[in-house]
């Protein structure tokens, strides 16, 4: 759970060689920086070493801008790829929803009980119907219509869509069952900044129509995936899955109400993974921080 | 768990109509059969109906033979696929396993403390490895050596296995991690009666090498997947299936070390189920009656 | 999942005895009606046997008191405890809830999206903070403050609770964290209609303050039990339970909102089993015809 | 999974403060030690800190006296408690075990095959039931038979297997379902080396008969819980727990072998992370550096 307290998140990936955690950790030690939460991983076989270090603030006796100029002299030297976050600045965000709102009611009421660190900017939709539920949230409402038909029917929606997510300046971006697949140059303007929930447990069954295709193969257990969103349908890095236990008796719109479950959970426990800053990606796998 | 006390298991399935299950409920009245335990299923997708009742032979005044004369003409009336069982009279089972041996050495151990109620008439091995330790629970080992090379070079060895199975008048198959796909001609001779355990949750990863794919593509659950084995490579009617968790700290050895205890477990829960006639096959998907 | 279809669903429970399933769907066969779905359990430790069956509507060729009248004649004969309810007159429910909102936020969405077959008759709180939330719903909230202090203290107010629920006609209550005791002549007023979760794996952990004393302990999951209220505390008939994995790292906080997920999951799945009279009491346990 | 690589395992607590992860890396930094893996954990609740790191042998450029020598005066600084062990020494290990065999059965194959990074150095049991089992395996079985009977006509038992297992010079003692209470003198000789498998989910259920007390109250999932054993009985700090669900139509028999499962598996990996040096203990409860 985000703290009250105010920290700063370091997160770093860097070829792997000895030596590292003794730079870093004792530079947090020259001014007695406090580490609360840290965590390391080594993956042996692509030779990367990644770290998430959590900061107390109050124990920096400069600013995140001088912090971060300090640090950059380090991270040159290991070559690191690096970021420092402040929990007092978190993420602006955007929670896109079509009709099928079990996804967005359940982040909405995360965020609003303070499970979900971010800035909640808007809720964009391309219907109307969320409109007065999202209003009693105090959070902004956009309705942006997408046409059914080809991408190139779409493409005026999209161009607006991603206007719109620009001048909210949005740094997050999480599909809760947008059911519209995004074109390829919004996935890129966003790198590993939008996260969709899959109703399948991936790599099964990427694509339309998971749950009757699961019907169909006789699974006993059906899943959600959420991972980032990339230009390839359904083959991002995947971030957080799990599964529920279905059975012969289970009618697709009864594994359909079973999924609703297990997707809520899965988007919700994704995105509080993104915005604490504990998912580091390399390559299409993620390293996660719990 | 299978009981000690006698019992008649009767499954069948038919096309679902009004007066089924009071027509077999009746007709076991008609003598005071009591039922221990019933199960029925009606699939509204295909208009199929699915039923599997134990009953206590003691109660039953007729022996199997004449039961199973009696009820052929109520089945004939419904026009059902079915069979009674006798308890005392357990499938007669075949394990096949190969190097990799904690499948079989936890089938073992759930046959010698009653978990399995089957007659087991031997082990069949492509290596010599499990022999001592098979012989140590007093059944049958045969190895049986499969070469390298093509489906043509293994011929003459599935040919003998197949000639073994028959003479030991083998009723249900276990494919223990045999690392074999058998020819469809021996899939063929024992449909709906060979087991095997995939190490993937179906049907992501089918094929060869599923924890490396698995492991590629960076998912945070790995499977098994325990199957009725067909023609069709990992495609045949699934039995059970389940999931354990895993993370980016877990390398691929950690990943088949994980996988082993979940293997394990589906393959001898499906084992079960289907050694107490609690699987019934509907084209390519299973109605399970736990 | 309820279907839209309209259905009679009849519960009984007898000493157990040859013929009882032929007796029962020999009757419902006589005019034809059709069964979509059955369950039974025989008790063997207590002699008892407990049926469940969801007959079509369209296929009773009579009215649901007519329906009644010709099975009590039949009930009678075997000493059934028994009832027949229409799914067209869903049981009138009553949420009570605190300031924790997770679950009743929960409910009111299953409700509204029809996951929970029953009519919403009000909301019941202590606190003024949802209203405008439940409003939105569309559903009565009624404030009902409940003094700090001893039960005395506190007994003005749960007279006007059970008054305002009689006047309601409520036949279903739920506490979605009510935090409150309800004291024992109002659980006896709605026996086995009272329905409460409680955030521990029962028995571990009733009363107060699971989560302090589950982190105290050092348990490595903590759970969710949903249950019948009865006058002794956290210790009625057990509906359904649930838990989710923790670990060192986790404060109380941690496991607060861990559990809140698996509070959440574990009350609806309960309310939802007892709404589809699919819960059937025996003494201090249940069974749950899933 | 323990590697095949040699490798130094440090694991401390000390009071926490700024500049420990400084001054252990930079030690380590100085000589150039490869860290593979690292993990931390400071409990803010008592203040105390936790650390394990691995360390490729082949990178310190002295023997394991001097690494410890070295470390010692660190270690002074801090005020730690501390250890240093190599990989290519693991534990001195001995399974005791009763008639239930299922879990000493699993922990045999588990670590014939690798999964257990311990010298078994024996299995003592109670019956002489497993011995040619063991024999198998190659490892010496000790038959010391147990009176039945108060604690003091058990005390020349539990005498002599105290002797043989000091004899034995065991590090590791694993009760695999040895069914007997340990005296506290025993306990007391190996302090947090001592893990047995309880077969409920403590702290439900201590005790006597756990399945039958499950069973009557009508829990909806058992569980195992595998814990270092104290002088109070099921009360010693836990390291791993799970559960498996159950349903109204299982008895007593049925928990016990769905149990038998999860008893299997809790204790298989509680000894494992024991053996990898990844479970701290503080107070009652452990840190388990997954």
């Amino acid at each position: 759970m985000q703290p009250a307290e105010r920290r700063y998140v370091l997160t770093l990936s860097c070829p792997d060689r000895p030596g590292i955690v003794a730079a870093v950790s004792t530079f947090l030690a020259t001014f007695d920086g406090w580490i609360v939460e840290a965590s390391h991983h080594a993956d042996a076989a692509v030779g990367q070493f990644f770290m998430r270090q959590e900061v107390r603030a109050s124990t920096v006796p400069f600013d995140l801008t001088e912090l971060r100029g300090q640090f950059s002299e380090l991270a040159a030297q290991y070559d690191m790829t690096w970021a420092i976050h402040d929990t007092a600045a978190p993420p602006r965000t955007v929670f896109l929803c079509s009709k099928q709102d079990h996804c967005v009611v359940d982040l909405l009421h995360r965020w609003r009980t303070g499970d979900l660190p971010c800035e909640l900017v808007a809720v964009v939709s391309n219907h109307e119907d969320m409109r007065s539920f999202v209003d009693w949230h105090g959070v902004p409402y956009h309705h942006l219509p997408v046409p059914a038909g080809s991408i190139d029917d779409k493409r005026p929606a999209f161009d607006r869509l991603r206007d719109l997510l620009r001048d909210l300046e949005a740094d997050t971006i999480v599909l809760a069952r947008y059911m519209q697949i995004l074109p390829p140059d919004l996935c890129d303007a966003w790198p590993n900044r939008v996260l969709n929930i899959h109703h399948s447990f991936l790599p099964s069954f990427a694509g339309g129509k998971p749950y009757h295709r699961a019907f169909e193969r006789g699974v006993k257990l059906v899943g959600a995936t959420c991972h980032y969103v990339t230009a390839e349908l359904d083959a991002g890095p995947i971030i957080e899955q799990d599964v529920v236990r279905v059975n012969h008796a289970d009618a697709i719109d009864d594994m359909v109400r079973r999924g609703r479950d297990v997707e809520r959970r899965v988007l919700a426990e994704g995105v509080r993974l993104h915005l604490e800053r504990r998912v580091l990606v390399h390559g299409n796998k993620t390293v996660v921080f719990h």
